[in-house]
C-alpha cells in the first residue's frame, strides 16, 4: 500500500491526513498552530502531528511516499522554502520548511501555497470537478482565491488569484493588506473582526460573550457561526457587508473571465455553508454582465480536510509542482 | 499578390484597409456609418467603402483573398451572423452580415467582435508583440476588454473580458449597461457625456462649444482631447475620475491574473495616448497586490487602424475563427 501525507499549515492548526492511491483518509491528526518559537516550533509540530497521524494509520512515517504541504506565505516549491508567512509567528524570514521535515520524518516533502492546494483539492476530488474553468473564492481570515482555466492552475507570473485584492470601493475600507476598498477590507474574517470590535463598543452584541465562551480569543468562523445562530444583529450586518463585497467582487472576476463555476472555501466559507454560498450567489447577479448565463456557485465539498486532501495531491503531481515558479507573498490573503 | 481586406464597423465610421502578405496597407477608405437605414444600409456603405479601398489597392474587390470584419454587438462567426449591435441604429435582431456581404462582394467573410480583433492586431503587429499574457481595455463610447493568457484569446464560455463591469464602487454611478457602480460608468465617454451635460447647467465648459465648433452632436475622442488641451476644468474634472476608475478596476484584473501587460486601446485611449496611459498606470499603482512587479502598460501601437488590421488577420486565422463559439451581446461596452 502506497501511502502519502498532506499537511494543511493554517494560522490556528495544523491539519494532517494519511491518504492510499483512492484518496480515502487512513490516518489523520490535528494539531494547535505554535504561537512562540517561529518557524523551527511550527515545524517541529508538524513533524509531531505527522507521526501522529501516521501511527492511526498503521504505518511508519518514514514508510510514507511522500509527504505534501500547502503553506501560507511566500512558497517556493523548487527550494522547499517558505518565507513572509505572517499568518504564524516569527515567520518574516525565508524557512527551508521541506528540507527540515525531510529530515526529521524521512520521505520526500513537496510544498505548495495552502490556497491553491485546497483548490487542487476540490478540482480533483471536490465541488469543482465537473468543470475546466473555476474561480475558487477562499473566504476565511483573508480573501484568497485561485484560478482553474482549461483545467489547469493560471498563476500568471506567480501571483495570480489574489480575488481578495479586487476593488469593490474606489477610497473605501481599509483593508489588512494595507490598500483601500479591497474586497477583503469587507469580508475577511480579520477585518470583520477589527470593524465588530470598534463597532461594539456602541452597539449590543454577543460576539465577544460567544468568543469567550468557547475560550477564544478571536473571532473564529465558529464564533460568527453561532452568533448567526443567535440572530446577532450586529455579526447579521457584518456578514451581510462581506457578501455584498463578494457579490460584486465575484461578479466582476467572472464578467472578466466567464468561468463555468466558482468554488466558495476557506474557514467562514465552510462554516457557513450552503445557505451562505447561496447568498454570495444572489449578491452576483445584479452586478453579472450576462445574468442569463451565470456560473455554477457552489461550496467547498472537501471541508476542513481540503487543504491536507489537496497537499496529498502534491506527492502525486511531483513533476508539475517542482516545475511551477516560486509563488510570491500572499500572507494578508491567506484564508486560514 | 494576396490582398485580404479588414473592416472596422464602429458606431461613427466604417474603416477598411486593404493588405498585402506582409499587413502592409496597400489601400483605404472610410465613410461614416449609417444612421438610418438599419443593418441593410450599414452593409450598404462597408460593400462601398470596401469597393472604394480596393480601387486605391488596384485590385478587383472580387480578387481580394477574403474579407475579415470586426463588429460590435454578439457575433456569431459561424453563422456569420451580427445581433443586438446597439451602437448602430436600428440593429437590434440577428442579420447575416458575412452572407450578404460575400454575395455583394464575392470573397468569403470572416466576422468577429471589434474589441477582440483589435487585441488580436495589437498581439500580432502592435504593442502587445512581446508578451502572451495580456489584459486589452478598449477605452472608448464604452470600455471593452479582452484577456490573452499563453499567448491565445480566453473567451471563456464565450463572453469574457468585460473588465469595463468590473464594480468598482458598490451601489455607485449609474452604467449605461442598466448595473451600478461598474468601472464604464465612469470611464465610459457615453457615461461621461452624461455627466457632463448634467454638470454643464452649473458649472462653466467649453466642452459643448468645442462639440459644435467641430460640427458634432456628441463630445467625440478629438472633442474631450481639445477641451483637455484648453484645461477645461470640468474636462479634466471628468478624466481624473475616469483615470482614478480605470486605475482601481484594471489593478484588479492584474491582481487576479498577473499578467505580463496591459494594452490600452479604443477611441479615448488612443486618442489621450501615451500621457493618459502612464497616468492610468500611475492610478493602477496603490491597487497592485504586488506592487514591486507591475505589469507593462502601453498605448496601443496600431493606433485608429488597429481594428480593421486585426480585421485583416481574421482572413489568415479563418479556421481558429470558425471554431470560435458566438460571442454574447456586448453592445454596451463597444469602445467605439
Amino acid at each position: 500500500m502506497r501511502l502519502r501525507a498532506g499537511v494543511d499549515l493554517g494560522g490556528t492548526k495544523i491539519q494532517v491526513v494519511i491518504v492510499d492511491d483512492e484518496h480515502s483518509v487512513v490516518g489523520e491528526a490535528r494539531r494547535p498552530t505554535p504561537t512562540s518559537g517561529g518557524p523551527e516550533a511550527v515545524a517541529e509540530q508538524i513533524v509531531q502531528a505527522v507521526r501522529e497521524a501516521a501511527a492511526t494509520a498503521d504505518v511508519e512515517p518514514s514508510e510514507l511516499v511522500g509527504i505534501g504541504a500547502g503553506s501560507p506565505g511566500a512558497v517556493d516549491a523548487r527550494a522547499g522554502t517558505v518565507a513572509h508567512a505572517r499568518n504564524l509567528t516569527g515567520w518574516e524570514g525565508v524557512f527551508p520548511l521541506g528540507p527540515t521535515l525531510t529530515e526529521a520524518i524521512g520521505p520526500p516533502v513537496h510544498l505548495a501555497n495552502d490556497v491553491d492546494v485546497a483548490l487542487d483539492a476540490e478540482l480533483a476530488l471536490g465541488a469543482a470537478k465537473p468543470y475546466s474553468s473555476i474561480i475558487g473564492v477562499w473566504w476565511g481570515t483573508g480573501v484568497g482565491g485561485g484560478i482553474i482555466l482549461d483545467g489547469k492552475r493560471w498563476d500568471g507570473r506567480g501571483a495570480a488569484g489574489e480575488i481578495g485584492h479586487t476593488v469593490v470601493r474606489l477610497n473605501g475600507a481599509h483593508c489588512p493588506c494595507g490598500r483601500r476598498g479591497c474586497l477583503e477590507a469587507y469580508a475577511g474574517r480579520a477585518a470583520m473582526e477589527t470593524r465588530a470590535r470598534r463597532l461594539a463598543k456602541r452597539k449590543r452584541t454577543s460576539l465577544f460573550a460567544i468568543m469567550e465562551k468557547r475560550g477564544r480569543t478571536q473571532l473564529t468562523s465558529g464564533v460568527w457561526a453561532q452568533a448567526l445562530e443567535e440572530e446577532d444583529a450586529l455579526a447579521l450586518a457584518l456578514l451581510e457587508r462581506a457578501v455584498a463585497a463578494l457579490g460584486a467582487g465575484v461578479a466582476s472576476a467572472v464578467n472578466l473571465l466567464d468561468v463555468e463555476a466558482v468554488v466558495i472555501g476557506g474557514g467562514l466559507g465552510t462554516r457557513l455553508g450552503q445557505a451562505y454560498t447561496e447568498r454570495v450567489s444572489a449578491a452576483m447577479a445584479p452586478h453579472l454582465f450576462v445574468p442569463e448565463n451565470p456560473p455554477a456557485v457552489h461550496t467547498a465539498a472537501l471541508g476542513d480536510l481540503g487543504g491536507a486532501l489537496g497537499a496529498a495531491l502534491l506527492v502525486l503531481d511531483r513533476g508539475a509542482n517542482t516545475k511551477a515558479p516560486p509563488r510570491q507573498a500572499r500572507a494578508s490573503s491567506s484564508s486560514r
